[in-house]
């Protein structure tokens, strides 16, 4: 068993529906088949359930949900864990406090145009979103800031595997990983 | 460098003032100086800064901090960190759900007289609890619950070098160091 080289936290950033959760699952998966392990899956349901079950969607919300998150990651990160984190994260200072935080932050933008978002629209979130039933929803009714400086930019011009690949080869290069 | 073999959490409890963030310190730094890495103290004062600035200490507010620490200390420990945490938990339901929920849990209970802990009183607290200026502190005002089943028991009959001594010779016996 290959043990992890460095701590590293892979932030997928940007719209629900978006592909974040898939691409980093499937990369999850990826690195585990090639025998590494300490990898922790952070997304924003998970955490939401454990870590901040009293806050909700509000600006201010959503800032001490980073704030509880990037702090786990650091944790982790600093303790060799690789860290694959799905959170929609739309302020660009917030993403800058955790990358000045934590060690080795690689973010991941995944620049899927808003009408694909929310064609997908799995959940029926974008739908309760524009008819107003859900307030504050990111790329409807609440800001998101495109990121100023993302380490990897992976669109729908390319299949999921490919991105994926795309990010072992980042790892790869920056000797994360073998 | 040495890795550690398998991830852990060492839990101290009991009273403020009793001796667990000196005793933890302690066996922290001499793991430290074996050459083993990727050990994390977890302590009150710095999980409350970070992760539950918004909790109080009433018995609702214990509750939640321990589940949001236990949470962190669960995700650490399977990802192969060693978790030394201090926090008074008083209550037996939480520290078996935490037990119940960490990988490895080693509940450290730190028996020291409550007259020892009030006599130090390094932060004047238990004067301030005593004068009710503040309310629910463990042991004055606020149960705590004798631990049923603690891996390890020290007391201050002992010096502080001979219960770190102790703690590691747990440690070596149950095979997590060498």
């Amino acid at each position: 068993m290959k043990t992890p080289l460095d701590g590293f936290v892979l932030w997928f950033t940007w719209l629900a529906c978006s592909g974040k959760s898939t691409t980093a699952d499937l990369v999850y998966q990826l690195l585990h088949e090639r025998g590494y392990k300490h990898i922790q899956r952070l997304d924003g349901d998970d955490v939401r359930q454990h870590l901040c079950k009293d806050l909700w969607f509000s600006q201010e919300d959503r800032v001490k949900n980073l704030e509880r998150v990037s702090f786990v990651a650091e944790l982790l990160s600093k303790n060799g864990a690789w860290v694959i984190a799905t959170f929609i994260s739309p302020f660009e200072k917030e993403r800058k406090n955790i990358r000045n935080k934590v060690k080795n932050y690689i973010e991941v933008f995944v620049d899927t145009p808003l009408e694909i978002c929310e064609k997908r629209d799995v959940k029926g979130m974008y739908g309760k979103a524009r008819s107003g039933i859900i307030q504050e929803f990111t790329g409807v009714s609440s800001p998101y800031e495109i990121p100023l400086n993302p380490d990897i930019i992976i669109t729908t011009d390319s299949p999921l595997e490919e991105n994926c690949e795309k990010i072992l080869a980042y790892l790869v290069a920056k000797k994360y990983i073998v």
